[in-house]
């Protein structure tokens, strides 16, 4: 017999607890057909784009349609202690959607209405399921964009569940800023609201940013009202070839520390330049390179390209390439977008075990290097992608899941790189979350302390341990 | 006998917890002379800037110098099931500083330490008596500033626990957005931490958030980092008087949807020039006047400043008075910072009532005319002072404060403004806080089921409820 991989190392040991038929009975005369227990449709719930074995699927998944579905479901399951897992697009890192404990899946795809929009107050209030292009996609008419993007086209409610942020928080911040309010369905199947659409309150305490990266193990977001932005006048994007990580790095601190209000500032290694080409059949040149957009009027972007092309150059950046037509930046973009599907086909049938940590920019350049020289000395293949305006960066392991030893070596880079960010006054996850991958992480992080109150807060609001059990805390 | 004022009225029954003997002694012996129960100290820490009636004042005041104080208090307060008060410097407006329990006050304004400053990165931690002139002062050679205005020189620790905001919120955030991390003692004298440096971070609950606006009553803040943003290169400030409100407030909703990255947009009514023209020997025109400033590069500061200029004019804006040294900026803002203590000035011996509502942008007009017209109605004396740019305005109700028929009177429009604003999806308050005089809207706002969710939150943390109790709910 193999050793366990270190994915089944980590995983707390599994006690999966008893669903009733009662409930599956009860939830089937309620829901139809939109409650399965369909092996293959449970098993695509149970699972997430994480490199996790997999665990024994839920019991049953049911599709809910509207808040009283939830409520009704949560309501049913909180009777007999049935964990409930919810479920948007099945696009979370960090094994948020597997039933750890077992329970049963809450789907909440189909709850996909954009339910108000507000173009004069530039809010939005959507369904969970509303993925974030279909939201673009409704509300492109209005001359208004929501801008916060992952990459995956996740639903707002897994974003909302995450704290997820990506390419664009460096000038337009993450979930955290940007969700206003939150409908959710409570631990005993109770619908509250938080927050209003005002742009800011100090109405009694925060629950809307309790909610906001609570992954499902306080509440199933139902609604959500988001920030909107007008589209800018002018955009302009462009990628630039450094001749090493570091000078792109300086030169992204350098933006930074200057105030320069870029969108976005996005590096990928060459590595991944070498992997999207194969990809995507293109030719960039293979070196480190930064991918760059910038918006505001016409005057203020053309300024702001001028000061970064400067900076950039004083690091030896060079193969500046500019698009302004939407055409021209979605492909320079493609590259970015492209990177985890890239890396995943350079090496047929392997997995990505994804870092995420993120630290003040100012030790961005050291922790990002010496990282690298360990996993170069590692012999693990590797690409690395971040969101450096924000401090925050991607390795992407490509690991083989068959084999112990390289999941063992993933492990313990990624256990080597979280210690030096937290040495850093950093964090072990810029935005996709701790689910079952950083419980201890968040323990070295934030001290047995906060954990605990987290874990008070946890047990209050949730008393029979029904949500999204096993994440976040290890039981 | 009188009649009860209304803020006796509102206020909540008072059934003052004993405090014994044993815990003073206690104190004293700790803290030497920096354990007072001299009752000018105590009155002192008794009381804030809102206009209650004063309650008996705290048994004794303890003057922490460090973390290890401030649990040392917390701990032995916990121990007898005290109540403690944490006190900055005095400035709520919402008798968040009131003993209405008794109890102890923890006075943090010793506490006034910069203690690590991080340009690269853009953060700085002080300790919570630090206040917002000081630490602006303490930073200036670094080219860096903390931008949160709320008008007062509001010490960092209360502008944490009430979720301030200001001037300056419009482009910057309120505390909510610019507080990364924090040191807290809990109800059970424990000191934890909460976030990291790293600008972003979904590890685990935003522990962070939930104290920013607690109002003291989850933890003492002993420790907060914050970001802070380059000294824009170019600053231009402009004053401009208008018609009508509805004039100025129509130029602000426009400047909002248009996306203009506006570093401030502060309305001030007529009545309020006319006080401030007798308090600071000015000769404002006296017309509903706007008070802007733009942050950015010089070519982006000229932009936006034409274009606001462009928008004014088309509302009947004239009188534009600019200026772009810090002289002559501080002189234009003085009639907006003075405001409050010309409203005072101008009926000896009146109290101010300070409303807070903030709404949606697009409801900013009716909201502030309808209510304007009301207040008119009344016959109290007022001035009106808005964040426009936020949705967000006060009312100052002018109330001779042993004139309980101008309290009534004041309370129902206040009462009958934070309806409006609620219907439209707004907030009763903006930046205030809760403290005594909201709780009633507080469930009118958020409902049963959220305050019920806070409730809960408070009870699991605080099971003692030491930790300024009587304030956010109802007890």
């Amino acid at each position: 017999m193999n050793a366990p991989t270190t994915a089944q190392h980590l995983m707390p040991a599994i006690a999966l607890r008893d669903v009733p038929a009662a409930l599956i009975d009860t939830l089937k005369a309620h829901f139809g057909d939109r409650c399965s227990t369909a092996m293959a449709v449970r098993e695509h719930h149970g699972r997430d784009e994480s490199a996790y074995t997999t665990v024994p699927p839920p019991a049953a998944v049911v599709f809910a349609e509207s808040t009283a579905d939830v409520a009704f479901a949560v309501t049913q399951a909180a009777q007999y202690s049935v964990p409930v897992i919810p479920f948007g697009i099945g696009s979370s890192l960090e094994g948020h959607l597997l039933a750890v404990q077992g329970g049963i899946s809450i789907d909440v795809s189909r709850m996909k209405k954009v339910l108000s929009i507000n173009p004069e107050d530039l809010t939005v209030t959507v369904q969970p399921g509303v993925t974030r292009k279909q939201l673009n996609e409704e509300i492109k008419s209005t001359g208004l964009f929501f801008p916060i993007d992952p990459g995956a086209d996740a639903s707002i409610g897994g974003m909302s569940a995450t704290r997820a942020s990506g390419t664009n928080a460096v000038r337009y911040g993450t979930m955290r800023e940007n969700v206003l309010g939150l409908e959710v369905v409570t631990a005993s199947g109770e619908v509250i609201r938080t927050g209003t659409r005002a742009r800011k309150s100090s109405a009694g305490y925060d629950l809307t940013r309790l909610m906001v990266g609570s992954e499902g193990t306080l509440g199933v977001i139902t609604e959500v009202t988001l920030k909107l932005f007008p589209l800018p006048e002018a955009v302009s994007a462009a990628t630039c070839s450094f001749p090493s990580i570091e000078a792109a790095v300086h030169t992204t601190i350098q933006i930074i520390q200057m105030g320069i209000p870029i969108a976005r500032v996005e590096l990928i290694d060459q590595n991944a330049v070498r992997m999207v080409n194969a990809y995507s059949k293109v030719s960039l040149p293979v070196q480190p390179m930064l991918l760059m957009e910038f918006h505001g009027s016409p005057a203020s972007v053309k300024e702001q390209a001028e000061t970064v092309q400067d900076i950039s150059s004083e690091f030896g950046g060079q193969a500046f390439e500019w698009a302004t037509t939407p055409e021209d930046r979605t492909r320079l973009w493609t590259a970015r977008h492209n990177t985890y599907f890239a890396g995943l086909n350079s090496r047929p049938g392997c997995r990505v075990i994804s870092t995420d940590t993120c630290v003040p920019i100012s030790r961005l350049a050291d922790c990002l290097l010496d990282s690298m020289a360990e996993v170069e000395a590692s012999g693990i293949p590797y690409f690395l992608v971040g969101h450096v305006g924000d401090g925050n960066f991607h390795f992407g392991y490509l690991i083989d899941p068959d084999n112990a030893q390289e999941r063992a070596t993933a492990e313990t880079l990624n256990n080597q790189l979280v210690a030096r960010a937290l040495s850093m006054d950093g964090t072990c996850t810029g935005e996709h979350g701790i689910g079952l991958h950083k419980m201890e992480f968040l323990l070295n992080e934030t001290g047995a302390g906060a954990v605990s109150m987290m874990r008070t807060i946890k047990k209050a609001l949730d008393p029979k341990n029904i949500m999204n059990p096993g994440k976040i805390f290890l039981d």
